[in-house]
């Protein structure tokens, strides 16, 4: 797979953490999704927003739009996401995602997924194989340490090698063991946004 | 009048600077207002909001509202404003302000707001006396130099000496001549945030 290697990766490295707000799991409407520009692990420069439909398919496509859509777009140059599920199994293709905005993608989980019981759910959901082929394109689920001491964190990856991810991931986590632009992320949604039902 | 005196001002005290998000001028309608909770000038702990009616008078009561209800609201020793008017001319009173939240209130502008020039916006308004009263209560304007060869900020200030607003004004302008919290909150805001028309 296609991927950039970064000559160097500079301290203000602008990264954008990706996590989605309040909703209510198997209700049909819409969650926000909010995006936070960080300069390195310090700075907030900006925020952007977009919604996705609980358990629907279009995480990728509007997570994308959101980016390319943004003034910071050209100054991007990662892609964080708490993780590649988005309102409940609205299921991130971290592939298409890079092939679609140009820009290195890792998503962050403090947990390890339970794969088994994610299969288990997609049985109930429509188009359950293309939701499965967005899980396997998420490739290995790779193991951080971000911070001495501390709990690791899991990372899967598009468009950037192994080892230029760990070292965003671990210079990022200046406050927590998460990355900072997502440690802020999910304030910032969870923190502001409304769960919308489907009209 | 009231007012507290810090006995000591930790680096890590808990900031809250509030600013509005976009909204059309005087359209009758709502626009969203948000809150951003800060340790001092470096990291973001929380994230609420609110809405106020443009042009309306619910702006004192619906921020301390928010701020009450909040879950921050027992940790949080300050109230950073973005001036005294938000979402057009729904003016924050900020003794009011302090009196029903019992947390300092500091107003904190870029540029010298024009009183003439708001004056002239009141008489169109409905209850101006009650206006105007909150434009007086916000007090005097006083000149803070926040960083070092950089441009001056105006502030205003209630439940809280001008020594101790100086202070805190000044060590949480980590980032530019204006206070962290206020930078991002006005990022937050504008970034998220969108205007309802009144139905």
């Amino acid at each position: 797979m296609a991927y950039k290697k970064f000559r160097s990766i500079k301290p203000e490295i602008r990264v954008l953490g990706v996590d989605d707000g309040v909703f209510i799991p198997h209700n049909k409407g819409y969650a926000d999704v909010v995006g936070v520009v960080f300069r390195g692990g310090y700075w907030l420069d900006g925020a952007m927003r977009t919604e996705v439909e609980v358990d629907g398919l279009d995480a990728t496509e509007k997570i994308a739009s959101m980016i390319i859509a943004s003034p910071h777009y050209q100054q991007l140059r990662v892609i964080m996401l708490n993780g590649i599920t988005f309102a409940g199994f609205n299921i991130v293709d971290i592939k298409e995602l890079y092939n679609k905005t140009k820009l290195s993608v890792i998503a962050v989980t403090r947990d390890k997924p339970d794969m088994e019981e994610i299969k288990k759910a997609l049985e109930n959901l429509p188009e359950k194989e293309r939701r499965w082929r967005a899980i396997l394109n998420a490739g290995e689920l790779l193991t951080v340490q971000t911070r001495e001491g501390e709990e690791p964190v899991y990372m899967q990856i598009a468009g950037i090698t192994r080892s230029d991810a760990e070292k965003i991931v671990k210079m990022t986590s200046t406050r927590s063991n998460i990355p900072e632009p997502l440690r802020v992320a999910h304030i910032v949604a969870s923190g502001l946004t409304r769960f919308r039902e489907k009209h």
